[in-house]
């Protein structure tokens, strides 16, 4: 009878709603796959494991469904995270030796990774160096980032999730917005430091009666203050509200972040980052003076759980699945990834695709999805993006909260 | 036949999640009942009322359980708001003068107002005007108000729901911070200028295995940046993630608010409120150096319908059935309310107060509630709060988002 193959798991980079979705995933098809003998997750990522941290995933899940959805459910990195890039073997070896030293003692055959572009460097360089030095080993990547920058993927499992936070919590403060009288302006600064997908989520917040937000502004367009400060005037002409989303990677035509023109050192000398949304709220107050106000979505937009999309969640779950599988049919060096089929209704195939295709690259908003003024996204853009929010997870409750699970 | 009595109702103050409800019940009951007869909604509460802003709310609702279900859980308020005090009739009665011309335009018997205590200021105006000149109306205030100030009520209406935001959200953002090896601080800034019911349910987000927020600073108590930094301290030599909830509106020994301490100018001379949080947040980078990040809760406490607690809910709804109740039964100048009768089984009754004992007071955290130290709350304070988020609300969700009505 041939050796049963063992499995092991990490997480790295930042944390989404859906990265133990691809976890579960993971565990589900092998518990599920008579090949698959032990799997093992690894603590803090690559870095745990060169620490030897590493944690019998049989005893704490096979058998239990139950521990099994929850964990399905539950955001940010069962395992743990780490951002460490593994030294280049061919300037210095040790961190390689020492990841194979702790491969052999557990007689790992899958090494599976799940992780952003700079993880996917960490696939790359493991299932090269395998391959070199003859090592009987596959390595597949697990895509997940919020920021939907990866390449050779239809879009992240992770960005659903935070752009139906987005768009959900932009269509309640504009229900919050608009009950007064007075002109107004709210701006709603989003992650994304390079590449304005999130940002651009906001938009789907737009139906039958909400035109917010009104303006638009994604980093892959150069910004301008001036003409910042002309569209929110135009804008108040027309409505009394005017809301603005706001990616905090804008930056001007030098390549300067808006957000780094807010520095200021403050009564002691400590220089203080108030941030894009702040900078442009003293900007209005100053040259428009109407009441301003800003909002940071910040970590709630990868951690917000409740409200995760059950397409994003499902398809997280898949590509977790189509790890093991690629595996058994004998792939490494590979990424499991999606391709859309069709839009409506919306289909999508788990694939396959190299991992050097998408380490250490970024996928950003074709200028073309974005309108010729510069401050807002077009119906192409929408309609890309919509299927990815669609779907909400039931989550069970306890005390009247989510009911999540850690490593303990 | 005796004439049917038409009822007035408005909306006022800031927003909450359930405000809506409180205007659905009062609709649900007036609908039911036999001698009501017209239903109509002031636009932008007192000060709409004055600009002859009236709308028939029979030929919007009356009839249309969904829309009146709708209406029950969309935050914000349908009817629009205003901040508006009425001027004393003792010394300027042209308010008073213009709203009961009004009132007598649609002829209205019951007059009905939701809102925290400035709302209940107009409330008790209108009603002692109409006793003094015999004006045959009774006035009854519905409350409703996120930061659960209200005297006279075991707790306000848009609490529970803003509470069970804050808590899931702390929850998801501890999930967020434990992923990694390094020592961090997450400081969670938190609405109530001057009551901390809010920032203390945070404390609600702590259970079997998470134990933060690991440090609570209200309003109630003096805030010394000296010890703040000392308690930061001590607790990262426990944990190595350390969460702090603080109020937004916490000062020093002098009354002096901690976010002052922030005011800087720009490069221009503007002045910028950066906030307690940011804050905060440069004086853990200054003087403890370790990672440090601040996160703003903002309006997203008072407006985030899709995680609005369905006790809250079925609560505002009560209250505005309560009114209708009230006003038949001869009532006038009183604002519904909440007597607590037992909290384990959770069981409420729901009676009516004289608004004056409400009117332009504040109820504050106990300060038997806060701990010795002043950075923590008590368990006697959990269990008061803990009924309050419990159960979740059904919403519809259309294109991924939850669906909600306006005025249109």
């Amino acid at each position: 009878m041939e050796k049963k193959k063992n499995i092991l798991v990490g997480q790295s980079g930042g944390p989404t709603t859906v990265i133990n979705a691809s976890l579960a995933g993971v565990l589900s098809a092998a518990f599920n796959c008579e090949n698959v003998g032990q799997v093992y997750g690894m603590i803090n990522g690559i870095q745990g494991l060169m620490d030897d941290q590493v944690m019998d995933m049989n005893k704490v899940f096979k058998g239990d469904q139950k521990k099994l959805e929850n964990l399905r459910v539950t955001p940010s990195m069962f395992l743990g995270s780490c951002r460490y890039k593994l030294k280049d073997p061919a300037v210095d070896e040790s961190d390689m030796k020492r990841v194979f030293e702790i491969l052999k003692k557990y007689e790992i055959d899958y090494f599976f990774y799940i992780g952003g572009n700079d993880s996917m460097d960490t696939v790359d360089k493991v299932s090269k160096y395998a391959k070199e030095h003859n090592y009987d080993i596959r390595v597949i990547g697990i895509p997940k980032t919020i920021d939907n920058d990866l390449m050779e993927i239809d879009h992240t499992p992770g960005f659903g999730s935070a752009a139906k936070y987005i768009a959900t919590s932009m269509l309640e403060m504009a229900h919050d917005t608009y009950i007064y009288y007075m002109q107004s302006v709210l701006i709603v600064e989003i992650m994304g430091r390079n590449a304005g997908w999130l940002t651009a989520a906001a938009a789907l917040a737009r139906n039958e009666y909400n035109h917010a937000p009104h303006l638009i502004y994604l980093p892959e367009r150069n910004f301008s203050t001036e003409q910042f400060i002309k569209d929110v005037r135009e804008n108040l002409e027309k409505h009394d509200q005017v809301i603005v989303a706001v990616s905090e990677g804008i930056h001007d035509e030098h390549g300067e972040y808006i957000s780094a023109k807010s520095t200021k050192t403050d009564q002691f000398g400590h220089v203080m980052l108030s941030g894009t949304g702040k900078y442009l709220e003293s900007l209005v107050a100053d040259q428009i003076g109407c009441k301003v106000r800003s909002v940071e979505l910040n970590v709630l937009q990868r951690c917000a759980a409740h409200i995760s999309s059950a397409t994003d969640v499902g398809e997280a779950f898949r590509l977790g699945e189509k790890a093991v599988d690629a595996a058994n049919n004998g792939h490494t060096d590979e990424m499991t990834s999606i391709r859309r089929v069709s839009n409506n209704p919306y289909r999508v195939e788990y694939t396959t695709v190299p991992v050097s295709e998408v380490s250490n690259k970024e996928k950003k908003v074709p200028l073309e999805w974005i309108n010729e003024a510069g401050n807002d996204v077009t119906q192409e853009l929408e309609d890309y993006l919509r299927p990815l929010i669609e779907g909400e997870v039931k989550l069970e409750y306890k005390g009247g909260l989510p009911q999540y699970i850690i490593r303990g």
